[in-house]
Order: C-alpha cells, then sequence, then structure tokens
C-alpha cells in the first residue's frame, strides 16, 4: 500500500514535470520562430501537445513563460561556451571560433529567426519588466564569458590592451546582435561575413 | 457652382490626405513605442483621433501600414543626414557628430523604444515580406550614406583604408543597432557610449 503511494506520487510527479518541459521547449521554438505577441497560448500548448487548460498549471502567464524560455536559451550552448572557455588553441583562435560556430546556427533557417535574446529585447523590453531583465542577466553573463577569453589575448599580446576587455566583449556581442538581426532583414549571411573581418581586422587586434 | 464643386473636391482631397497624415503619424509613434504584433489597428485609429472604419480607406492592411512608418522614420532624420553629408568639420569629426546626436534621441525615453527599423527587422522579418523589404532597403540606403563619409575619410587619410568603407559602414550601423538593442534591455546608456569608444579608438582610425 505504502509501494503504491509512492509509485503513483512519482508518477505524478514526473508527469507535472514532463508537461512543464514540453510547454518549456514548445516556447522555445514557437517564440523563437514567431515572437512573444504573435504568439498565443494556445499555440505553445498545442505544438506541446498538451491540453490548454495545462499551461496555467504550470506557468503563471505568458510572461513567466517567456523568463523560463530566456533561461533555456541562455543555457543552451552550454558546449560552445566551454570550447570558448577550455577549449585548445590560443584566447584569440577560439573567440575565432565561437563566432564562427554561432554564426552557423542561423544557416538552416536563412537566418530568419534571429537571436531569441535581441528579439526579445526589441519588442519585449517596454512591455515586460520581468522578461527585460532576464534578457540583461543573460547579457550581462556572456559579456563576462567573452571578456574573459578577451582579457586572456590581451594577457598573451594578441589583442592591445588600450580599450578593457569588458568593453570590448559587450561591444562585440551588441555587433553580433546587430548582424544577426541585419542577417534576418536580409535573409543573408553578409552582415555576419562583415561581422568577423572587421573583429578579427580592427578590433581583436 | 463650378468654383462650388472644386472647392468641395478640393476639400474632399485635403481631408483624405488630412487623415491618412494622421493614421502615419500615429502608426508611427505607437508602433515605435509598443512594436507591431502589440498593436491593434484601434489604437493606431484612436491615437490618430480618426474612425476606425476609416483607417482601410488609406491601408489595405497594417502591414502596408507599418511599410509606409519604415518610409516615414527613414525620412524623418533628413537634417542629420544632411549635416553629416555636407556639414562644416572633417568627415571623421562629422561621423563622430552624426553618431553622438543619433545617441541623444533615446535619452528622454530611457532609451526604451529602440530604433523602429531594428525593432521591426527583429520582429517582423519572418512574418512580412513586404516590411522587411522596407526595413532592408532603409538600411542599405543609411549604409550607402554612411561609407560615403567613410570614403571621404578613407581619401583625406584619416581612416585605414584595409577594410572596404562600405564593409566598414554596414558594421558600423549594424553594431549601433546592437547597441541601441542592449540599451533598451539595460535602459541605460552605457552600450551606445561604447559604441563610440570602440568605434572611434579601433574601427574610424
Amino acid at each position: 500500500m505504502l509501494k503504491d503511494e509512492d509509485d503513483r506520487s512519482y508518477c505524478q510527479f514526473m508527469a507535472k514535470t514532463d508537461t512543464r518541459d514540453k510547454l518549456l521547449q514548445a516556447g522555445l521554438e514557437v517564440l523563437h520562430r514567431q515572437g512573444f505577441n504573435a504568439t498565443g497560448v494556445q499555440e505553445i500548448t498545442d505544438a506541446a501537445g498538451v491540453p490548454k487548460g495545462s499551461f496555467y498549471n504550470h506557468f503563471d502567464s505568458k510572461d513567466l513563460l517567456a523568463l523560463e524560455v530566456v533561461k533555456a536559451y541562455a543555457a543552451r550552448n552550454a558546449e560552445k561556451r566551454k570550447q570558448l572557455r577550455e577549449g585548445s588553441g590560443s584566447a584569440l583562435n577560439r573567440l575565432r571560433r565561437y563566432f564562427d560556430s554561432l554564426n552557423r546556427i542561423g544557416e538552416a533557417s536563412e537566418y530568419s529567426r534571429g537571436c531569441l535574446l535581441g528579439n526579445f529585447a526589441a519588442e519585449l523590453s517596454a512591455q515586460s519588466a520581468a522578461v527585460r531583465e532576464g534578457v540583461q542577466g543573460a547579457f550581462d553573463e556572456w559579456t563576462t564569458l567573452v571578456a574573459g577569453v578577451i582579457a586572456e589575448a590581451q594577457r598573451d599580446g594578441s589583442v592591445a590592451r588600450d580599450v578593457p576587455a569588458k568593453v570590448l566583449a559587450s561591444f562585440l556581442i551588441n555587433a553580433w546582435e546587430g548582424a544577426v538581426m541585419r542577417a534576418k532583414a536580409e535573409k543573408g549571411a553578409a552582415p555576419l561575413n562583415e561581422f568577423m573581418s572587421v573583429t578579427f581586422k580592427k578590433i581583436l587586434t
């Protein structure tokens, strides 16, 4: 009897996390593809294959799902970030490989999705304080990571020290975001190639 | 009698262009502040102070209003562009003054609006081919203008010729767009200041 009860509560727990995870994954996919305000809760529950009513058992609002989506999106490229931090080769080579690998992400969709962080910053900053702060936090963490590797390149002499690593990192992440946004407007890779060219000829030198 | 008819048709013509202009101005204001998908036609007609029914006499769809809004927005900074092209001082000084003046636009709204072109690129590129192409065209014209002034600075020796002026211009406009987007996420000017610092220490030199 005790065992049965344990099983049942374990199964209920699993079903609950499973539905939440499905909503999160579907939310990430749909919100990245078509944006926040163009997407209804029903589209997300349909994409997740769960009843519409179940949404509010897991998220109090679409805003709060979007905030979790920001965290899941930022966590998604953990392997790329690990390679940037501790992969083989010089800091400068790792930075080049890192941005190269980010640039390839959009190829399959003709760059039509853009970066979810940039999309949400543009669409939601004025609308949702929670999402705005989530996006800001993700950008800050990302900047700290890139700044650490630029500082390493400054220590080994491959990047000049005339501008602080943190400023260079912030500038480059924003420039990359702008290039991704322009690639979305052009449906082409030219802005990303220009980003690589100017970054490694003029900035990280 | 003839005169009366002339008057009447002149008045009807004036009323028509007047309503269209009100819708365009209100559309620019509201769509810039809160984005495309968060805004209904009714909000635009309310802001314009015209009956909702009159919208479709002037624009076949919200998409087509947005396309006209892109054109009106791009035309709005004509004086800044004229100063960049033919103002006093060296090409490099004019570029610095130009980006400085663009950066000040967002101050009053705590950078919460961003650039309408960047906002629409992020929100609408995948949704509306017409708006995407309008935004792309506005970016292309802007790039050509800035490239011309960078080429002037390359000719007078104040900017190195190792990267083509067109590539530098495109990179800088995208980097500026990314900085504006980040300023929107942060509600602060730091990204714009970093843009100026890196641009004039590392890129336009």
